[in-house]
Formats: C-alpha cells, sequence, structure tokens
C-alpha cells in the first residue's frame, strides 16, 4: 500500500487521456492505466465516445478488456458492441464470466450473438454460454454462472486441490466447494477454510457438510434474494428438477438484482416508464416521463367532470372548491402509505403471513383511527376559519370516507398487483394515484350533494 | 442431500413446539429442531411469546441460540433480552461476532450493557465490543467487524495457515487475508484460493497483492456501500487514518445496509414516521402514519386559503374549480419525477457529474419538452369539452408554468436536503408534495386573475 498512490478518476485525467487518444500516443496511455483497476477504466470510458473507447480497450490486455466491458453499463455497452467486429467479440467473452457472457449477449442483435458463439475458441464455453441464454432474465437460471468448482464425493483433498488448480483460471472467486455424485447430483458443500485446515489423505466425504442450501433454477429471482439473504449466503448452487448441479448464484449477482429492484420500484412510484438516469439524453428523459403525465392529466380530466357535475352548487357555495385540494390530497397520501407497506412486506416474505381477514380488519381500524383524528382537526379548522357548520360538516364526513376508501384501496391494488404478476410498486405511482384522486372527488361532492 | 428433507415452517409445526412449551416435553422440542437452521429457528420465534422463545433457546446450543439472537429484528430481540440476566446474555455475546455484538449492546439500556461486557470471559472479545461501539452507527467503524485473519508479509504460507487453524472458530467466514507489517499497517491481501495453491514454503510477501482497495473508519456507509459494489467485493477492510488495519466489512453487511436504504426511502416518500412493519400493532401503525397525514392536511388548508381568495372569481365562473385537481396533480407528478430521478443519481455515485448549469439546463429543456405537449393536450380537452377559450388558455398558461416550477423545485430539492445531510428521498414525500400543491394554486389563480 505504502507505494500505492490511490487512483483518482478526475476530468483532467480523461482529457490527457483523450488528448493522447487524438496524438496517438500509445505510451502514454498504457503507462498511465497501468496498475489501474478495471472498474475505474470502466468509469472513465463511460465519458468516451465509442471510438476513443475501443482504442483504449486495443492497447489493454486482453482480460483487464474484458472486465472493462463487462462493467460498462447496458446502454453503453450495446453502443460500444456495435463497432466491434463478432471475432473480437468472442476474445473477450473467452474471459468473462459465463452468466456476464450469456446476458451481453442477449443485448446484441441475434445474428452477431450467433457469429460471436461460433467464433469462441473454448468449447465448453460456448456451450455453458448457449445453456444459460436459454433461460429467463428474472429466474435462477438466468443469473446463475456455470464457472464453479464441483468435487466427487470420493475425491481426496489433494485431488480437489488439483481440480481448484486447473479451474483456477476460469473460476475467479471461490467460496464453497460443491460436492457431487457420479450422476452430477449435489450431495453437499466443503467450505475453502475447511480444505485448506483439512490433514493430507481427508476424504472429501469426511469434511463436507450435507445440509446445504439449494435453489431450483426456475426460482423467481426474488426467492432467490429472500433465500441468500435469510441464511446469510456469499453463494448458492442452483440444480434442476433432477437435484442435478446446474450453476451457481454468487452474492455480486444478489447486490446487482437489489439494485435493480430498488431502482425500479423508485421509477414505478415516480411514474417514469423506462430506465433512465439523470445524465440521459433530454429526449429520452422527456420520452421516459410523458406517459404518465399524460395518464394523469387524463385522469385529472375526469376528475374535472365530476366537479363540472356539481359546478351550480360550488357557484352558491364557492368555499366547497376550497377543499377539492384537502379531499385528493389526504387521499393520496392514505392511499401511498398503505399501498408501500403492503410492497415492503411482500418483499420480505415471511413463513407467517396474518390470514387476509386479520390484516384487512387491522386495515380498516388503522383507518378509522386515522381517519377519527384527521376529521376532528379538519372539522375543527374549517369551522373556526370558515364559521359555516354545513360545509364543516360535509368536510369532516368526506374526509373520514375519504381516508377509509383510500386505506383500502392502497392496500388491496398492489395485492392484485401482486398477484397478477405486476411489480406491486406501481400501485404507488401515478395511474393509481389518479384513480384515487377521481373517487376521493366522488364522494366528496356526493356526500356535499345529501348533506347541504 | 438425500436424507435431508427440507425444513417447511408453518403454523402447525410452529404450534406443535407451543404445545410441547406447555407440556415441558424437552426431548419433542430438541428433536424437532434438530438440524434445523438457525435462520429458521429465528423466523419461527418471531412468532412466539418471549417466555417461549426463552424456553426453546434454553434447550439449544449455545452457539445456535447466538445465531438466532442475533438474527431476530431489533424489535423483537429488544423486547426479548429484557427477561435475560446480563451474564445470560454475556454467555451468547461469546458466540456473536464483534459488530453485531456492539450492535446488539446498543439496543439494550447502558447499564445491563456494561453488566454485560463485564461479564463476558473472552477479554480480547470485551475490548472489541467497546471498540466497536465508539463508532458511529453510519459509518465504516460502526458497521465493521473486528474478527479477521492477518498475516505478516514475513510468514510462511504454512504459518499463516496455523494462524487461520487458530482464529478459525472467531471468524465464522474467510475471504481473504490481510497483509500487515509489523506495525499493523495495511499492505496487502492474500486471497484463501492463492493460499490454497501456494507451493510450501512460500511466504506471504511473494504471493500477496499490494494493490487492496480499503475503506477508512470514518468513511460514511454509504461510500462503502458505493467502494464494495464498483470493485465487486465480498470484504473490505478498515484502516484508520495512520492506516492501520482496524476490521473488515463484509457484503452481507452491506446487503444489510442496502435493505435498510431501501426501506428508509419507501418509508420517506410515503410520508411513514418510523421503521414500521404491515405487522406492527395497529395503534403503532396508526401513529406512524399519521404525522405525515397531518402535515398534509395543514398543507391543504393552507391551499384553501389560496382558493379562497379567489372566490368571488369561482363563483363567476365555477369551471376554474373543476381544474383544481388537473393542476396540483401534475405539479406534484412532475415534481416526484424529477426528485426521483436526483435521488437515483445521488445514489450512484459518479466521478463525472454533469456541471450545475447543464444540469438545470436540461431539466428546463425536459420540462419546457414535456410542458409544451401537456399544455396543448389540456388546451384542446377543455376547448372542445367546454368551448371556453379563456379558461382554456388560463389552465394552459397555468399548466406551463406549474410544469417548469415543479421540475426545478423537485431537482432543487433533493439536492438542498442532500447537502444539508438529509435523505434526499424526502423530497418525494408528503411535505414537498403539499407545498407544490399550495405553490401550483397560487399560479393557477395568479394566471387566471390576470388573464380573465
Amino acid at each position: 500500500m505504502e507505494d500505492v498512490k490511490p487512483f483518482e478518476l478526475t476530468r483532467e485525467f480523461a482529457d490527457s487521456l483523450k488528448q493522447a487518444i487524438e496524438q496517438g500516443n500509445d505510451a502514454y496511455i498504457i503507462k498511465s492505466l497501468e496498475g489501474v483497476n478495471s472498474a475505474d477504466i470502466t468509469e472513465t470510458l463511460e465519458e468516451f465516445t465509442t471510438d476513443e473507447s475501443k482504442y483504449i480497450l486495443n492497447l489493454l490486455d486482453t482480460q483487464i478488456g474484458a472486465d472493462v466491458i463487462s462493467g460498462l453499463e447496458e446502454d453503453t455497452r450495446k453502443r460500444f458492441l456495435r463497432v466491434f467486429e463478432p471475432e473480437e467479440i468472442a476474445e473477450y467473452i473467452e474471459y468473462i464470466d459465463s452468466d456476464d457472457a450469456a446476458d451481453i449477449l442477449n443485448e446484441i442483435p441475434t445474428k452477431t450473438g450467433e457469429e460471436v458463439i461460433s467464433s469462441i475458441e473454448n468449447e465448453e464455453k460456448a456451450e455453458h454460454i448457449v445453456d444459460l441464454m436459454r433461460y429467463d432474465e428474472d429466474v435462477a437460471g438466468g443469473i446463475m454462472a456455470k464457472e464453479l468448482i464441483k468435487a466427487n464425493l470420493n475425491w481426496t483433498v489433494e485431488q480437489t486441490t488439483e481440480e481448484i488448480r486447473d479451474q483456477a483460471e476460469n473460476v475467479s472467486k471461490i467460496y464453497s466447494i460443491y460436492v457431487v455424485d457420479d450422476q452430477n447430483k449435489l450431495l453437499g458443500i466443503v467450505s475453502l477454510k475447511k480444505m485448506l485446515l483439512a490433514k493430507r489423505g481427508t476424504r472429501i466425504k469426511d469434511i463436507y457438510e450435507s445440509d446445504v442450501i439449494s435453489v431450483k433454477t426456475y426460482d423467481d429471482e426474488e426467492e432467490v434474494v429472500a433465500v441468500m439473504r435469510k441464511y446469510d449466503l456469499e453463494s448458492v448452487p442452483v440444480v434442476n428438477m433432477q437435484e442435478k448441479l446446474m450453476g451457481r448464484i454468487t452474492i455480486d449477482d444478489i447486490v446487482d438484482v437489489m439494485t435493480e429492484q430498488a431502482d425500479e420500484e423508485r421509477q414505478l412510484m415516480a411514474g417514469i416508464s423506462e430506465d433512465v438516469e439523470e445524465d440521459d439524453s433530454v429526449w429520452v428523459l422527456s420520452r421516459a416521463r410523458i406517459p404518465w403525465l399524460v395518464i394523469g392529466l387524463m385522469g385529472s380530466f375526469f376528475g374535472a367532470e365530476v366537479i363540472g357535475l356539481f359546478e351550480n352548487e360550488i357557484a352558491v357555495i364557492p368555499i366547497m372548491a376550497s377543499f377539492i385540494p384537502l379531499i385528493t390530497a389526504t387521499g393520496g397520501n392514505v392511499a401511498i402509505q398503505s399501498s408501500s407497506l403492503v410492497v415492503q412486506s411482500l418483499a420480505s416474505k415471511s413463513a407467517f403471513r396474518e390470514t387476509a381477514m386479520k390484516r384487512l380488519a387491522k386495515v380498516i381500524l388503522v383507518a378509522l383511527i386515522n381517519g377519527i383524528l384527521l376529521s376532528l382537526l379538519a372539522f375543527t379548522i374549517s369551522y373556526f376559519r370558515r364559521g359555516d357548520m354545513d360545509v364543516s360538516i360535509v368536510v369532516a364526513t368526506a374526509l373520514m370516507s375519504v381516508v377509509i376508501l383510500a386505506s383500502l384501496s392502497g392496500t388491496i391494488t398492489p395485492l392484485v398487483l401482486d398477484k397478477m404478476g405486476i411489480n406491486p410498486a406501481a400501485a404507488s405511482g401515478p395511474f393509481i394515484t389518479t384513480m384515487n384522486d377521481i373517487l376521493g372527488l366522488a364522494v366528496y361532492f356526493t356526500v356535499a350533494y345529501f348533506l347541504i
């Protein structure tokens, strides 16, 4: 550590690299990227044009280039790989783990992908990738890697160590060794620590742990995340229906899945329809935002129709109009609170769910308590501020009804969405909020119609 | 695997355990929990009363009991540990990693905590825990564990293996061995894989990697998450200002931090003021929800005041009232879209930020594009539906202004909150939405005042 000055990404550094590319100063580029972590090179290249990036990549070691390519953001990589020949891509793919390789090949056009696969020299690797490409993105099979170390039950520790030596180049991170029988059926695991501490000549069957936690190829990625979190695992073996060992999922994949989930939930809650980031182009950003805004707008016009039905009443008692935002805002707040509690509880699966009836009873109780409090408060403020008893009673009654309805819709909607296979976080998004607005207005003016 | 029937958590199983406790049927309890993963026992106990849980824990191996205790949710554990004597807690603490132990001791009353510490037999452990309790919860020092394997630069692989053997009981998961000099200064790392593959007699200094990525004890947990994610690390060493090795953070801690962050963000966006879950009591749930509902209500009354100023205009042109939800809903949607994009970009730190001016210019451009589209649409619908040119112009103009203002406030608020050390996700919450409502209403009626 003493001599390693931590590498610092600066715009100056990026600019000096760009200048070197222009001048064809290869020696400078090679020297300044020597010993730099591939993740830092990746971050730098995110700022570069495709041609500049390719120029730099050609000067680097293939392994580092492969790490950079698999570290790039999907958008950047798609654009980037367009300037590469299939053979060039294949060369990098040889150094990329099978799970990331399959993801990359799924991103590029099918024809190019097939050319890449037929150019991969390591046949086993090519087979692995083709195999992985069959799985859906969001099941265990779609996130697992084929690279793993397995040992037969009857091997000795030395034989297994030899296997690790042979595979060391292919398997970058080893957490445990999977123990299988002659039919490749998963029997258990041995930790690397146990291997290191075992006496010479010990057989795997004497040190392996047989109660291993595994997931199935067809398990949902959410389930995999839940299992790895619950049992605190850094890697989990993936088996097929016949319990045969098919691959393994490592914790870094889980961290990626969790980040994706958080991003998706945030975008659903905010009503953004594509996976965009702040540094995307103005056009992409507008396009991602407009659909939900238009839906919200259309919904509000329906709301306007509802209010329009009561124009005569409003003309007579214009104070009625003042409380429109009170009704819609409170309804929206209650609904979003309810739905996000459901989303949270769906995310942390527990074996002991309360029964549907019990949950609903609780939702209604909470709604009653909060509804009563809010209605009393609203009644008091409205009465003392305006002195109109009738209007105050209408506001309090409507508010109470809206709180209960919004609690119910906020609770039921995410559950229904989840059952339909839609991300329940959408229930906190603009579509449902707009629906709630319309519902709230209808309640408010109906109550007004009957009470005034 | 063949004989291990995967354990299944069912209510029946939980009930049969409860019955056994009542009957004092210890043999049944011991037998049915034999070989069950501690995470499953933890999940079962979350459903039990404190006394039932203690009864079961007393029958289990201390190591398993310790795993169960450190796996419990904070609320449950707090309640649970109240029925234990300090000496009993100390016994479990001996088996819990120092980072989790420090967290647990921070949860219980200070006096009990001190009694626990003085009852810990392993003095080094007690020292470690006291040391860790000094750090803030949300910095690297507060999440690191003291348990790690370190080797002196001059040791051989065999000496290091001996050290691992000595420490094996204390350090549950070993990813790498940290290499230090005689002053405990961090010099580099050696992976377990390299150790296993090294020839006999090899010295650490010949196989260690010197460019190790480390974090400082005072680094924010967000920074630690970012570093571990960027460099794809399963553990990271923590050093102090003098580069001395103080502890290590493992990926499972990061997964926990990420889950906490996601929960916190969701609750801030939804306006829930405590860390509650759907299965908390009705009272806790109401209490967590009411503050933001009241704030929203008060805000809406301010909005009502704004509308009240224009009561005369509304009495004359009651259609004006119909478009109130259109203005507030669109403003809210735009603001939440903007703020969540900022929150997302703050979460994924990049070295190359666009300049403030460039970002603001982009925000305004996107707002202009979307504002023009929405205004045109609103003008068209409103005109064809109502045929009132004046009102349609007012609605379109007000909508345009609200979209721009909401984009700006939605972008600037999270940035300001972040600078103030407040979680920027609060900008998507009810307080800011309420502010936006009031702003939108003021704009709408001001435009109406001048144009009609």
